[in-house]
C-alpha cells in the first residue's frame, strides 16, 4: 500500500530521501578527508534534523491515511493507531 | 585535522556512516516499491536512533580530542568548548 | 472536555505530572545545596525521560480518543488529526 | 561543589527549574479540570523544550567547568568529560 494517495506526495518523500543519503555522502567524504571536527558536528546535526523531519512527515501521513481518513473501518483505525502508538513507544526519545 | 587521533577509530565512524547510508537507500527503495506505511515507519525512527548515535560519537569524540586532552592551551580548549555549545544550541531538540 | 474517557486513566496522567513536579523540586534543592554538578546532570536527564514519556502518553491518549475512536464524525477526526500534526510541527525535535 | 563558579548564573538556573515547576503545577491544574486535550499536549511539549534547554545549560556549565577550566588537572578533565558521556549514553536521545 502506498504511504500517502498521492502519488505526488510520495515523490516528495523520495526526494527528501534521497536529499538526506546526500548529506550523509558528504559526511563520509568529510571523514575520509579528515575535515574539522566541528563541521562534520554540524553536518551531521543537520542530518539529525532533516531525519526527524522526515519521521514528522510519514508519522503524519500514516495518520491522515490509516487513521482519520474517512471511509476506514473502525478496526482499521484501530490498528492505524495501534502502529503509530507501536512506533512511539519503540523508539521513544 | 582528523576527528580522533586514531586512524582505527576514524574507520568505526566511516563504517557507521556508510551503514546508514546503505538504511537510507532501503528506504528510498521502499518508498518506490509502495512498501507498507508502518514499516516505513519503524526503518525511518531506526535511522533516526542511528544517526543520534553517531552525533553522540562524534560529539564525545571532539570533547575528549579538542576540549579535554592533556597537552592543550587553554585557548584551545576553550574553543573546543565554545564548538560544542554552538551544536549544541544550534540544534537543540 | 476530559483527556481520556476513563476517569482512572486521567489519575494516573495526574499522578505521573506530580511524580515529575517532585522531581524538579528535588533539582531545585540539589541546586541550592550545592551538589554534585554530575548528579544534578543526571536527575535533570531523568526528568527528560519522564516528560518524554508523558508527552507520548497524552498525545497517544489524543489519538484514540480524538481520532480513531468508533462514531466521530469525519470532521472530528480531522480536527484531531490537525491538533496532532501542529503539536508534532511547532516542537520538532 | 558548586555547579558555576558564579553564584549569579547558580540562581539563574534555580529559577529556571522553578519556571519549570510552576508549567508543571498548570498541567496538574488543567488535567484535574478537564481542560482541553490539545491544549495540555501544547503545555506538556512547552515544558519539553523548558526541560531541554534546562539540561543543555547544565551540559554546557558542566564543560566548561569540570574539562575546559584552565589549571585544572588531566585527570579531572577527563573525569569531567567521562561524566558528560556517561549521561549522554545513558539518556541517548
Amino acid at each position: 500500500m502506498a504511504h500517502t494517495r498521492d502519488p505526488k506526495d510520495n515523490a516528495a518523500l523520495l526526494m527528501r530521501v534521497k536529499r538526506i543519503s546526500g548529506q550523509m555522502e558528504a559526511i563520509a567524504r568529510a571523514l575520509s578527508s579528515g575535515a574539522e571536527c566541528a563541521d562534520v558536528l554540524h553536518q551531521v546535526a543537520g542530518v539529525r534534523g532533516a531525519v526527524n523531519g522526515l519521521m514528522d512527515e510519514i508519522f503524519e501521513a500514516h495518520l491522515r491515511e490509516h487513521v482519520a481518513r474517512p471511509g476506514l473501518s473502525d478496526t482499521e483505525r484501530a490498528q492505524g493507531a495501534d502502529e503509530l502508538a507501536a512506533v512511539m513507544r519503540r523508539y521513544a526519545k
